[in-house]
């Protein structure tokens, strides 16, 4: 081995859902929404002049960040936003999670938890959900570092109400408490109430999801001017100018269009609702989803089978190998006519299926 | 002080440019292209349809990367791009520099490395510049962790010869070598040669000077394919989906358009060329820039002062307090109608404030 072999990091990547190139694909393995973003993105696009690329963006992303804090009602000074959330919550693992004790978070969650704490060296603990994939908020109540928890909690798509979250903060109020909401406008109720009574709360949010713009990179903190500062500094100390001007051009002008998002976010929960009862009849079972995804599993057929077979069928969803929820699969909410497909071809392929057995 | 605040990372930011909002500013102080990117990039844009902004980003850039590739005749796998080259920097210290002894650079450079190695806590000694403000190749012939040579290096301007980067790299065979040609396009000959040669070398280039597009964030890195895999495989620990597709769709468009660039690039150095007479004459005095800028001081003027006054005359240039250079300007090379404006000004500035004295 070469001497400067040797100083290379060596870290088990975050392996993010498949991203097929063909426009033929039913895709429903990255959580992304199947409605466009507010046409007011696409116009302020088309109307911004791409001479001004030539300079450096506003590195304080004054309007958006104007913007998404007028929809929440709070300052613009509590209000940071990032490369999309992974980039908000690895400057937020960076700057708040410097201690010895470890941080704790769920053993499901967001798979990218795990992965940061790795490479920047934080220890941690994963905290077993409970068997119907629950978080016990007492098991939190422990000596630590941190807590992270996603609200709804990936992939299992379960809610905590807004007590839980507050017991969470009551007790570790030594520590920052992350709560990452990247799918709480599903049918969530945020903790951005409680920035008022908690000053160690960080509340983390994305554009990626609701608002239907995963391929502009908006991630958003809520925090205070004191933790948001903090957050700033590093940031600055990494990339001063991370976010490009079309992202900013364009996520300003779609977030202020709340009523266009409204009405997506009302379609979504339509759809999730009515095929439940279906998937049911088919022999899956879940829990209440309150995010844009079902987590499922079948009675009969094991989900590494189901996830070849819908892959086949062109149809993705997310298939995790990993413990606990290798018999799963995580289920992104499309359009009306792409959830019908997926039903007639599940339909279809488990009565092929039980006939043969 | 809470126990939570104790495990806060603390830093001393990079603090950026001034980024005046009024457009009645002559910008000088950023080095940005005073000419607009290629074309191709404002119509790739446009035609770019804003529903697609609903799913992810390609993670792998594979279209970016390509026509990077194709430019600098390299294999695709060899090429690395990232939120501007401050992302890619900031990733290769993280990837390439985790030994226990001192990365080196200058102790005049650009003053981002040794924030991100305070960042990081990866140790590092800064190498004087002689007098002249040269890089000494025999300085970084000492036990090491790294270097990193910014060439031509900033805000000096000057240029090290290929010849000097491969006495660099062959005494340094046991680390990782970054040469940071953030200017290398505007007279410089580029290390891509020596990749054959040296196993331990990354170069890193950006989209923001030469190409124009400071506004859009794209910078790159090319090094080994193991290399390249290494840093891939932190990139992915950090954030998967960095390169939003605005940035990928008018990036891919713009560094095709080689024929643009060639032409802008010939007007930016012939107006740094055409105003190097009259500067002198005015009393300043700086050594031959290679890059888009000229680092000048001048016989009488302390450059504070100067900096204030082009200030206050709504022109805008890069003024550092520190020490060394603590009476020298950075200009960036504007149009020749903006050097124009900065040449009267700086007559009759220097003419009434010498009346004065």
């Amino acid at each position: 081995m070469k001497t400067w072999e040797a100083n290379i990091r060596k870290v088990t990547p975050y392996i993010p859902g498949e991203q097929p190139r063909s426009a033929n694909v039913i895709k429903l393995n990255a959580n992304e929404n199947p409605y466009p973003p507010s046409p007011k993105a696409g116009e302020a696009l088309r109307e911004m002049d791409p001479s001004l690329l030539r300079k450096y963006p506003d590195p304080a992303c004054t309007g958006l960040r104007e913007a998404i804090a007028q929809t929440e009602g709070l300052p613009t000074d509590r209000v940071f936003v990032g490369v999309g959330s992974d980039d908000v919550l690895a400057m937020c693992f960076l700057t708040f999670f410097n201690s010895e004790k470890p941080i704790l978070f769920p053993d499901i969650t967001y798979s990218f938890y795990d992965v940061w704490a790795e490479l920047f060296r934080i220890p941690y603990r994963q905290i077993p959900l409970d068997d119907d994939f629950q978080i016990r908020p007492g098991d939190y109540e422990i000596p630590n570092g941190g807590v992270v928890i996603a609200n709804p909690n990936a992939p299992t798509g379960q809610l905590l109400p807004l007590s839980v979250i507050r017991r969470i903060l009551s007790a570790n109020q030594d520590s920052i408490v992350i709560v990452d909401e990247a799918y709480i406008d599903f049918g969530g109720e945020s903790a951005v109430p409680l920035l008022e009574e908690f000053e160690n709360l960080v509340i983390v949010q994305t554009f990626s999801k609701y608002r239907s713009m995963a391929g502009l990179r908006i991630g958003v903190a809520f925090a205070s001017e004191y933790l948001i500062r903090c957050l700033n500094d590093v940031k600055f100390s990494f990339n001063s100018f991370t976010m490009n001007l079309p992202s900013l051009v364009a996520g300003t002008a779609a977030v202020l269009d709340q009523a266009y998002y409204r009405e997506t976010v009302s379609k979504i929960i339509a759809t999730r609702e009515r095929i439940g009862e279906p998937l049911r009849r088919l022999g899956f079972s879940f829990h209440k989803s309150s995010t844009n995804f079902l987590f499922v599993t079948h009675n009969s057929c094991p989900a590494a089978e189901l996830f070849e077979a819908l892959k086949q069928a062109g149809i993705y969803v997310r298939y995790f190998k990993k413990p606990r929820i290798a018999n799963y699969l995580r289920i992104t909410i499309g359009t009306d006519e792409e959830m019908d497909a997926l039903l007639a071809f599940l339909q279809t392929y488990l009565s092929d299926r039980g006939g043969e057995a």
